[in-house]
């Protein structure tokens, strides 16, 4: 095992005070911090010195459900990953950002900056937004619907990679001599049109480090897995069980194939948020002391937001009704996919409300691990080596120390197995990612 | 003079390789570092090692015309903002966004990331784009007219102050021990509904440090100093003359009485560019020498640019007719401000064309000042004393090398003339501009 070549693709995702909901209310968090920059460029600085791959924010352009009862912040990602930056040099830099709410020349524009910034090291989780208190902030009576959100973000991905494209990367001469700062022979027009979107170009910006940010990608409805399929260099996902992991992994890399992509190049990066105790009671115990801090007033309005169902009517400690969340599998809304990931659990473990609010309490429905260090760099194996994940996206219950504890105890472990750098190889986020940095398909051969 | 207690304000307008349009074709000039963040990040801590009050960068979403002959960059403005601010601690941050362009909740968005990032150092120069090529990189087919776009720049202003303010100052509760991470009662939708925009709100994100960045305006036309006068707490202008400076400067500061508002809360800053040499003969050497590294074919395109005049019929050397440019008091387009400047320096100076072009060369209209250390504090002075300016937008021709002779020889005099702080002695630009700090509009007074 320590011979595999293969390695693992490592990410931070970054949320408040952590990714379990009640993270803040416990005696260790500082929520006081969560608009203190400082507090992300020490999470950063931690994900470097580990040799993570990259941090990664969520992100929606609308005020949070429910703010009463948890801590958000609401850094712009791009900003903040910006002020990350500056204060790493290889860790890679994802940030999410919705092709429904933004414009793609501002979008192109803040991506390539972050990429020119950092020295090659952005990506860009595309979504569609599945909230509808968005649209309210953007002049809309309604949220567009699935189908057209993803009818839009193709033509807005087509659009910005061709912004990115539009100056070759030889378009830059400066010749002071000659007095030609520029070869306008190299920089393109994109005229795109759409349905939805028209954009001229070309961009206003050189071409950057990695050609362009690595596309990521998080849907796992079937217009999300198409979208990814066709588009996603990096695809974030959330399995419970890794029989449902495997037929995911399977199901993105033949979509890539039938694009005519190269399956390798689409990395499967299921979420994990490991509670980690130096034995595995231990482990437990740190769990439960997070979901007794849980607030219950918060994880129903959040399970309804989710599933779209009442549950006002149910006791919180008898079993979840079979039939509550009907039949999840036939929802076509953008609420489906996590919907049916909640329906599953109802279904094989049959909780009572207060448990699947616990389950639920730790990362939203993210699969949650308690065990030692070597119980959770064993499950990574087992899902890296089983067909199940090229990596993860690691999201912590607790910031900073839920991450301390995985870079220091369970990162070196993955490393003695040869399953994690324990250097940094290249610069670039595609570097780590062992991504290919593409050819502008503007490209002219010079004669 | 030297117990005046009046202070200047001195901002750092950064542009590529400096503002002289040949600067990028000089020895000393690093045209090959503009996508280098450290580039930019090393004339953040010069501005700062001299106390200036903040760096600002122009800003337009489109590519710049011939980039031929011309060094560009375009890092977006507020991701190196956010760059420079994590290498300083107090400098203003001052970026040019454009409010017909823009959604007004991801700009409200991202100068909010900014000031919150920089401890309420950051400031918005609106503009609402003045060239008709950023229209076809947003789907527009033409680029609307300077009063529609002003009146979305109204709208626009108002949505993004509401959701500023959305959040009370002490809407942050954090009681970990009762749950309640904000009190909701303080959080308010906006509702906003104007003719060109409608934003529900609320904000996604607490109260900045400044209450809200500074509001800064650059339109000389009607409509803009209109504009100024009721939204604007620092405005860039260019003039040639003290008189002009004079008037220009009594017609904000009497607007802004109009609408109510402190005239003292309204900075008005024209721009200087200072070739500064050891003698008054040196500095005009220098100037020279930046001149001749001009190309004819990028100064024309550049005036008839500005003008929308050809001039391909006249002769180099031979002065420019007095009625080419025509009326220009009577032009109400966009381009009318600076077509005016030209044609009164036309009107004034009688230059040839290529001396109209080497004037304009410096500085895009701006007023270029050549002399010795001594002589440029002088002109600040006087035009600070005489009711022209609050201070000014310093233009280095040349980039670093032109801002760091002004904080070295310059700054200083001021300094001992009393001009000019020695320390900060405030944290965020609205300490440094002397600006109170505004109350929330929806602000509720606690029982």
């Amino acid at each position: 095992m320590t011979e595999q070549p293969r390695q693992l693709t490592l990410n931070a995702f970054i949320y408040p005070t952590g990714h379990h909901e009640a993270s803040w209310r416990h005696p260790g968090s500082t929520p006081e911090r969560l608009y203190d920059v400082t507090y992300y460029q020490d999470i950063g600085r931690t994900a470097e010195a580990a040799k993570l791959d990259a941090v990664f924010l969520a992100d929606g352009p609308a005020l949070r459900t429910d703010v009463r009862h948890n801590a958000t912040y609401s850094f712009e990602p791009i900003t903040l990953l910006t002020a990350i930056a500056s204060v790493t040099t290889h860790l890679g830099l994802i940030a999410t950002a919705s092709t429904t709410y933004y414009e793609p020349y501002n979008l192109a524009r803040l991506f390539s900056s972050l990429d020119h910034i950092s020295g090659g090291r952005a990506g860009w989780n595309i979504v569609t937004t599945g909230t509808d208190k968005a649209a309210g902030n953007f002049g809309l009576d309604v949220h567009p619907d699935h189908a057209t959100r993803y009818e839009r973000a193709r033509e807005f991905v087509d659009a910005v990679v061709k912004l990115w494209d539009s100056w070759e990367d030889d378009a830059l001469v400066i010749d002071k001599e000659r007095g030609i700062y520029a070869d306008t022979r190299k920089i393109h027009p994109i005229n795109f049109e759409g349905k939805h979107l028209k954009v001229a170009g070309p961009f206003g910006a050189a071409r950057s480090p990695q050609g362009h940010p690595v596309l990521v990608q998080a849907g796992s409805s079937n217009d999300g897995r198409d979208f990814a399929g066709r588009y996603a260099e990096a695809i974030f996902t959330a399995h419970q069980r890794l029989s449902d992991a495997q037929a995911f992994y399977a199901d993105i890399k033949k979509r890539a194939a039938e694009f005519g992509r190269n399956p390798d190049h689409v990395k499967v990066l299921p979420g994990i948020s490991p509670f980690i105790g130096d034995t595995e009671a231990e482990a437990h115990a740190l769990e439960r002391e997070f979901n007794e801090l849980t607030v219950v007033e918060y994880g129903l309005t959040q399970l309804e937001n989710i599933t779209q169902v009442s549950l006002r009517h149910l006791r919180l400690d008898e079993p979840v009704p079979l039939d509550v969340f009907g039949d999840a599998g036939t929802v076509t809304d953008n609420t489906a996919s996590r919907k049916q990931v909640v329906a599953n659990i109802v279904e094989r473990d049959r909780p009572t409300l207060r448990g699947l609010l616990h389950r639920l309490a730790g990362a939203r429905g993210h699969r949650v691990f308690a065990g030692t260090a070597e119980q959770v760099a064993d499950t990574i194996e087992e899902w890296f080596t089983k067909g199940g994940a090229d990596g993860f996206n690691v999201m912590p219950p607790q910031y900073p120390q839920g991450l301390e504890a995985f870079t220091a105890q369970v990162v070196p472990i993955l490393q003695q197995r040869g399953l994690f750098r324990t250097e940094y190889t290249g610069r670039t986020l595609r570097d780590h990612f062992g991504l290919p940095r593409p050819v502008s398909q503007f490209a002219t051969v010079s004669i």
